[in-house]
Parts: C-alpha cells; structure tokens; sequence
C-alpha cells in the first residue's frame, strides 16, 4: 500500500481550502561563516507571525543530497515520489514550454548540430546558433510530413528544439540518437521495445525529411534527437486526494508539471499580485490552489543574495492578501533550495511553514532554515505534504479501524 | 531486506527486561494559541525524571498525515509496518471482542438491517436497534447449522455483530454484502478469488437461514456482512524478537492485537496496579511486557481534557512500581494522538520516551510533545521502536561484518 493508495482511500471531501504557495528555489546558505541565509536575512513579519502559530519543519525534496530539476521538485511537493514518478526528458522539455501532451503523443529535445559533407557530425551544437537564427529553423522543419503521425515543433532556446509525434501506436522507448561525439554520423533512433518500433520508423523518417529542409545550412544542417519520452502516466488530484485543485503561475514549466497531475490551469497572470486576484476569483469553484513564484530561484541562479531577499520580502508582502481569503490550511515551502552562493538547485532540506487551526504549535518564532530545524514537522520528505495538508484540512479518515 | 529480516537474523537473547507502557492517544494539542497540551498540564514529576536521563523523540505512527485506528497504532508498535500488514475489518472487530482466530477462520462483521416485505433493504441499522434487543437476536443466529462449518457469533452493539466461520477450504476474499443504499436487497456473498468460492457458499446459506430465525422480527429481520478477513499472518515475537512477550492489557481488543503477534495474554486486570502486579508476577518467565492504558485515549476522545491531564497523571504515578522491577528498557508511548480538541485519533506525531543504560542523552528536561521535539530519537517511523529497544536491551548483533 503506498502514499496514494491511502489518500485515495481515505479523503474526504469538506469545504476547507488549502494554498500551497510554492517559492521556487527558497531554500539558500549564508555568504560567509556564521552569517545568516536570504531567508533570514530578509525582513519577513507576515511570515514570522504565520511561524508563530503554525508549524514549521525542513522538507527534503527527493532523499538527502539529491539535488532535483524542477520535475521531480514539485512532483514531490504535489505528493508523488519523484523517485517512482519520472518524467522522461523530452516530455519535461515540452511541458516547459506549454504543451500540453495527449496520451497518443511522444515527445523528444532536438538538437540542432553541423554535419561535414560526409555526414559526420562536425559540431554537436551547430556552433551554438542563436536564437533568433535557430527559431525559424525549427518553425520549418514543421513542413515534415509523414503518413499518419500528427507533428509539433516548437523552437526552444539556441540549438535546441522540442518534437512531439502523436499518433496511434507510438511507444516511448527509443535510444537517443545523439552519438555524444564528432566525427561520427548521428545514430539511428533504436526502439527498445516492440511498442516503440514505430516511433523509431517515424522519427527516422522525420530526420530524414528535416535534414532536406535544412540542406544548405551552414550551421543548422543536421538534427539529433533525445530523451523520446510519453506523457508520464499520472493520478489526477481529483482521484488521489478528491481535490479540484487551481495552478496559478507564470512560467509554463509550471503550469505544465501541474497540468499533468490535473489541475486546472487558471488564467494567464504576470505578477503575484494577479496571482492572488486570481485565485481569490476561483475560490468558490476550487479546493486546493498551487500559487507558484518564480524569483527566488533566478535570483539564487543568478548568485544574486540581495535580490533574492528583496524578492522573499516581495513574497512576505503578499501573505497578508491571501489569509484575507482565510485559507484553512496555508503552506508556504519550495521545490528545492537554491542558494545564490551556489548558483544553482542545490540539495538543502527546504524551510516549509504550514498554518492550519489543529497543527500542533511548536517553539519556532520565525520562518528562517535555523528555526525550521526545531519545528514540529521535523524534517521529512517532501512528498508527505499533501498527505500533511490534507490532515489538517480535514479531508482525510482514519486508517484502519 | 525488510526490518524483520533484520530482526530475526539479528537478535540474540540476554537476561535484559523490556517494557512497553502503550498510553493510548497520548499525544494531545493545546485548546488555545499559546496554550499547553494535556501532557504538557499534567503534573509528572516520574516521567520528566525519566526523560532527563532518557531520550525522547516523536513517533509517527504509519506516514505523516495519517491518523490510525487502534489496529495500524499497535501493529507499527510492535514493530509490523502498518502499511504492509493490514488486518481486515472483520478480523479486527473479532480480535476486539475477544474472539481468539485461527488459522481455518474467516470473520466477518455483521449488520442486521430491516428488510420490507419485497426484500428490499428499509433500514440498513435495523432502526438502530440497542443492544439490549440485539444482543439476543445475534445469539438466536447461532442456531444456523452449516455442514463442515463451525460458526461463532457474538453481538457487538446495537446493529452490530461479529460472525465467524471455521472449516478447511475457506478463503477470505469475498465482496461485502452490504449495498450501501436503501430500497433494494442485500448482495449475494461474491467470492473474489477460487479459494473463497466455499466461504461465498457458506456465508449465503447463513444469510439464508439467518433470515429464517429473524422472520417476524420487526426491525431485525436481516442482515448484510462485511470485511470478510481470515487472520492476518504476523510472525511472531518469538521468531521475529527472540521475545518471551507478555501482554497485559484490561481491554479485549489490545489483547487480540497482542495475541496476533504472538504474545502470552497474562490475567484479566482491571487496573493499572493490577497489571503491574501481574507483571511483577510474570518477570521471570518473559522478556517484554506490553502494558496498555486505554483511559488517555477515551478520555481524548471523549474531549474531557482535564480528566485526560488526571489520567496521565495516574499514569505517572505507577512509574516508581515500574522502575522498581528494573526494567533494562522502559518505553512510554501511543499508539496515536487523540486531542481532547478533536474528540478523535489524529496524525499528529506521538511523544515517545525510551529509557535505558545506553541511551543517548538529549537536552530533553521533561516529558511533553514540545520537548520531544528537539530529543534524540528525532521524529521517526513507530515501526522502528522495537528495533530500538532490542538495541537498548543489547539483544541485537552487528548488521554485516
């Protein structure tokens, strides 16, 4: 019996709301020995005030340290174990950019790459071309055909693309194509399974036709492809937790990961404070909203401390917004840290606060990773939060008699 | 490798003493922001002085989240992974009655209902019948006669009954017979493997003339079942342990736990001072004594938090009798929460006090759900307490050369 097996056997539906406020990357470390992290160092008094009645703790994304992608940072937070639930590479790459993948579609990253007149590859990322160049490139290789398969191209960034192939029949299962060398011809796609031999004919076919469109190019001349990947097989929220559950966010990566769990994609905001308008124009029609903030993580990214305390404090000015709507349960947590001394995802357990009426009061007087230490969730994995949430909103019975 | 595969290649037997006083529902919340929990109110001087040369932590029963029922509570005790061994309802509600299961036994939990004069089901609570009246009905029903079947029934409470038949070939899989709805018949008993097609057969031929000897009952004239379950399969202490268990508890169903388990079920005490007098009594001929005090759960349940804080204090004031056996590892735990605040079971995690020789010390001052926060058993699976105290009582060899 696993995680979702009990929640779906043992939710229950009531009229409570639950706001899981997700800032990306919030996590981080101090600059210098003895000195205080960004989360401790911004000035954070609606946050404070929440530690003091609710309860805090340290939740750890995947296992102690693994660092996560985006992918299986919010898996985890939404309750499935990222390490049984994986989102191929390709598949990740499409969500990313707001495709919205079918259960009849397989999707790939492209790399664009130059290929030497004897059809070796010469540069495996087509001399690193540019957006600007590549992005037309990509739009032209939508001109492939091929018999019964439905094409998508996007243009992602420089050399890379995204293909999604929908159609009947179409496994999942197929090697890379990317030889990860020069002077060696891309590899043929390989099924590795009988499912996936089709896929393998139609993306052959697809190269085939895309490296006549791209002939003549000086960079762009030849493709590989990677990561072939299904739409990850997903439990809804509405069935694991019985919860019509509102993703609120700007990026698409996202809006993406949510989707595939089922929730409902709410409007089209640019700031947290159209976030907030947002979710509080959908409360009656939800239970459960996913409010996802980005700049604590670009600003950890970009190694930029001060920016990102600005925009912790940014996030604390907002909370006195959302408890006007009197969320019965309010967490407030990220995917994974990322500390600007870092510059990167990094595998530091996440300060998570959660205020509900029966969480159990803990001594914690600030939300700070140092106070989260002696919080009264301890810490745990992330993907007993919404187990977590669940229990104190009321949504879930007792195991066993 | 599990946790009793460890256990059981590791154990190794010594004079030690162990002793587990479950406090049922321990673990409490505050009434109001800022306030203690009963734990925290109650006056135990034993308890905290324990604590100061023990080590405390906080105990989650089966995942974050998730309140158990006294049957998951007790298996994650005694060491069984609540989510792997499950007992079925009808096994559960058996063993809480005192009915001893055997191997060849399949119980199932029995309902009368009313049934209108076209077989429909009217009432599915028999009017909510009280005891009194159903009681001799359940008794009548004992009168069913089955070739090859030995049958139990004992009343429970108002509508309720346990049924148990006994007979080789009887398998436990068979789809309850309650409809959950009014105005139409009760199901036939379907079997959901081959093994279980007999039990099928036999449970409806008693549904059969069950009805016969209800006729002309107004209110109890049938009946539906459900949680077909056989025993569940536990190993047992002694082969998991090494353990000469003892269980003494007041109430039948801890006792029906224990005996799954394999424990000895030691007297029929009344009290507390009784059961620690039978323990006294059984020193020498076990090793681990399961005491059960069921008053701070009904108390919790019954949302009387005064006289939960006068039951721990009870409670406390039998430890100096405890100590005086010189037990080598006493533990004092729950199975669970059950806040006076919420008149129920809860998810909150269980303070946990373990005392021994060699046990860590922790800067733990007093016996409450706050300081077990910073003790140094963390917060952790309860299904790790027994490997805990086989450690502490030096009953467990080194896992690998």
């Amino acid at each position: 019996m696993d995680l979702h097996d009990l929640t779906r056997s043992l939710h229950v539906r009531n009229e409570s709301k639950i706001v899981m406020l997700v800032a990306d990357g919030l996590g981080g470390l101090p600059l210098e020995p003895g000195g205080k992290t960004e989360l401790e160092t911004a000035k954070t008094p609606n946050l404070d005030r929440l530690a003091q009645t609710g309860v805090l703790g340290s939740s750890i994304p995947v296992v102690p340290g693994i660092s996560p992608g985006s992918g299986p940072g919010h898996l985890a937070l939404f309750g499935y174990d990222p390490l049984k639930f994986q989102i191929g590479r390709g598949a990740l790459e499409a969500t990313g950019i707001g495709i919205e993948l079918g259960p009849r579609d397989v999707a790939a990253r492209g790399n664009f790459c130059t290929l030497a007149s004897d059809g070796t590859i010469s540069d495996r990322r087509a001399g690193r071309i540019p957006t600007e160049e590549s992005g037309p490139l990509a739009i032209r290789l939508r001109d492939a055909r091929i018999d019964g398969v439905e094409l998508t191209v996007e243009p992602v960034k420089e050399h890379r693309f995204v293909v999604v192939f929908r159609g009947e029949g179409l496994g999942g299962d197929v090697d890379d194509t990317d030889p990860q060398a020069t002077g060696v011809p891309p590899l043929a796609p390989r099924a590795r399974d009988s499912q996936s031999q089709r896929t393998a004919q139609v993306a052959a076919e697809f190269v085939r036709q895309a490296e006549e469109l791209l002939q003549g190019e000086a960079k762009a001349n030849g493709l590989t492809l990677r990561g072939f990947s299904p739409r990850p097989d997903l439990a809804s929220y509405e069935e694991v937790y019985g919860l019509r559950a509102a993703a609120i966010a700007v990026y698409p990566m996202y809006k993406g990961l949510a989707r595939l769990v089922g929730m409902e994609i709410v409007g089209q905001p640019q700031t947290l404070d159209e976030q907030i308008g947002l979710m509080r124009e959908s409360w009656n029609s939800h239970d459960f909203f996913f409010l996802h903030f980005k700049y604590t993580d670009s600003t950890g990214e970009d190694g930029n401390f001060d920016e990102k305390v600005r925009r912790i404090e940014e996030l604390d000015a907002a909370i006195p917004t959302i408890l006007d709507l009197q969320p019965t349960v309010l967490i407030v947590t990220g995917d994974h840290s990322t500390p600007s001394a870092l510059k990167s995802h990094s595998w530091h357990p996440v300060p998570t606060l959660l205020h509900a009426a029966h969480c159990r009061p803990d001594p914690c007087r600030e939300f700070s990773e140092t106070e989260c230490l002696r919080g009264g969730l301890g810490q745990f994995e992330a993907k007993y939060l919404m187990s977590l949430a669940l229990a104190n909103a009321g949504r879930l019975g007792k195991f066993g008699a």
